[in-house]
């Protein structure tokens, strides 16, 4: 079985509109889209999204709101309530029509003012009432506009992980969108996961929360790559505990899209703690002219480059150590 | 052989505290260090440096100040210009006593109010009355405490550029250090070096400048193993040229601690364009248990992934291309 563990929501073009309607008008940002979104059109999209999945033999994916349109440095946080609620709800109804090929996994209300409480609550809301199995957790929801909150190692995302653990479901750590023009939205995810990641090594978050559930996507951001580097530096300082050992407290997946990349991510973190992930339909959706095929279709490679003991823990095992026996 | 071009300054502990007493005596910045600097202080330092390049075969270092030592987002902006002139001048100090193994780069004093000003003239000063070879370029001045400057591609840094292209010396791209406690001065290198990237390949800068030098460090940031990502990003953008083909009009030095990264470097960019850079001693400077030697002394490393021209390229003749023939 393939579970693809990192992918977003596809919504018809009224949705987008919708966001745009929020943000111009954030006097009033409780009303809904101009149209109602309909089921057929929610079908429609979504049918069109499970057919790109059987192109590549994905059998599962989980599915969260697309993380660079979250409005989470958008004032008042009135409106980032309202359009990611939205969101989940109407991940929600996709999930309804089509309950043996997705699951849902919550965005969450955070704000660049820093009150987690709406984004607990609505963890809470997603998992208990809209059957969601996990959320994303935005390191920096001021997008890069402000002094960013402390690191996932500080307590300041304590009550987040109480509620995590209590609820028992993983979080995909996860950016959204940056207000820095040199810095694009796709590249801050990257940057981001190597902050969040080096953050949670210098901490004791997996002491105070032995069973939270962490993953760090796209392989990592920068780290495997730059292993030697925080490798040594952990000598120089004598820390207890190497690195790598410290990593290996986290989740990574493979949303990687070159064979020389994901030959590194295996090599230097085995594959305990991986899972498949392809943020597909998403920036890996293009041909890839070495290949012929799209740079986001990389079971094959996968398949080439590990044994069929790792690839049952990749694309399936590792997912259900995660998110329980659901699929 | 073997030239490595990225390495920075040793200096006797009596100039640390003089950037301590600056930063605590702002009023008065242009009083020196509370004793002077003698020669016989700087030769011993230096002298075991070259100690230490020996011991691992490097022929020629190429010296800068310490990164994260540059002061660049202290106020007033004179502190930076007297801490970083005083660096150059040491370092000067320090090549005319080994003129045959060492050569110096410039810091330049770019500041958090982003005038271009004073770092111009130094880089001017280094290069016509030192004999600096080249600067150190801060993409990030503010040390991620305010909003940044504009990326690398944008015209802001044009006359920097200029005078660059006019005296005829390369940049290390190289930020210093991080105000943010969850994001490590040593990690902000990596993230700083991803983005610089990724702005010039979004510019016109090497067409407005065909001869411009920029070396990005560490071995690309997250670049090369990320390659993926941003080959089809930019194939969904239906740009003209790959993505890696716009990097290649960078250079990117080895600064990498580990065989998986060096070997992934070398498949996915090639050799061309890339140059011997360790940082020893710095944060690579540790043993490796894996291989007994420290991990910055990463030429064995190479010279098992590298045929003979490739290794000729990397230690030296590369470095000539960019520095001159000067070695």
């Amino acid at each position: 079985m393939i579970i693809d563990t990192h992918a977003h929501a596809v919504f018809p073009q009224a949705i987008s509109s919708y966001a745009a309607d929020l943000v111009a008008s954030r006097a009033n940002p409780t009303a809904g889209p101009r149209q109602p979104i309909t089921d057929e059109a929610l079908h429609e999209i979504m049918a069109r999204h499970i057919g790109n999945m059987d192109k590549v033999g994905t059998d599962w994916q989980i599915i969260s709101p697309r993380p660079f349109m979250q409005l989470h440095s958008v004032d008042p946080a009135k409106v980032t309530q309202t359009w990611v609620k939205f969101n989940n709800d109407t991940i929600a109804r996709q999930v309804a029509m089509f309950p043996d090929r997705i699951k849902g996994m919550a965005g969450l209300p955070q704000h660049r003012d820093y009150d987690l409480k709406p984004a607990i609550d609505e963890l809470e809301r997603a998992v208990t009432e809209l059957g969601f199995v996990g959320c994303l957790l935005n390191p920096d929801p001021g997008e890069g506009g402000q002094l960013p909150p402390p690191g996932l190692g500080e307590d300041y995302w304590y009550p987040l992980y109480e509620k995590m653990v209590e609820l028992d479901v993983p979080a995909l750590v996860h950016s959204a969108s940056s207000q820095h023009s040199r810095e694009s939205y796709t590249l801050k995810f990257i940057n981001e996961e190597s902050i969040a990641a080096v953050s949670l090594t210098e901490s004791t978050v997996f002491d105070d929360f032995p069973t939270l559930k962490l993953i760090i996507p796209h392989g990592g951001g920068a780290l495997p790559y730059q292993m030697g580097r925080f490798h040594s530096w952990s000598i120089r300082r004598k820390q207890e505990s190497t690195f790598l050992e410290r990593l290996g407290k986290i989740w990574f997946d493979t949303t990687l899209y070159s064979e020389d990349a994901l030959r590194l991510l295996f090599n230097v973190m085995g594959t305990d703690r991986l899972v498949f992930g392809t943020e597909r339909p998403g920036t890996g959706s293009a041909p890839n002219p070495k290949t012929g095929r799209d740079f986001d279709d990389t079971k094959p490679t996968i398949e080439t480059l590990l044994d069929a003991a790792g690839q049952k823990a990749v694309f399936e095992d590792n997912a259900r150590t995660l998110f329980g026996d659901i699929f």
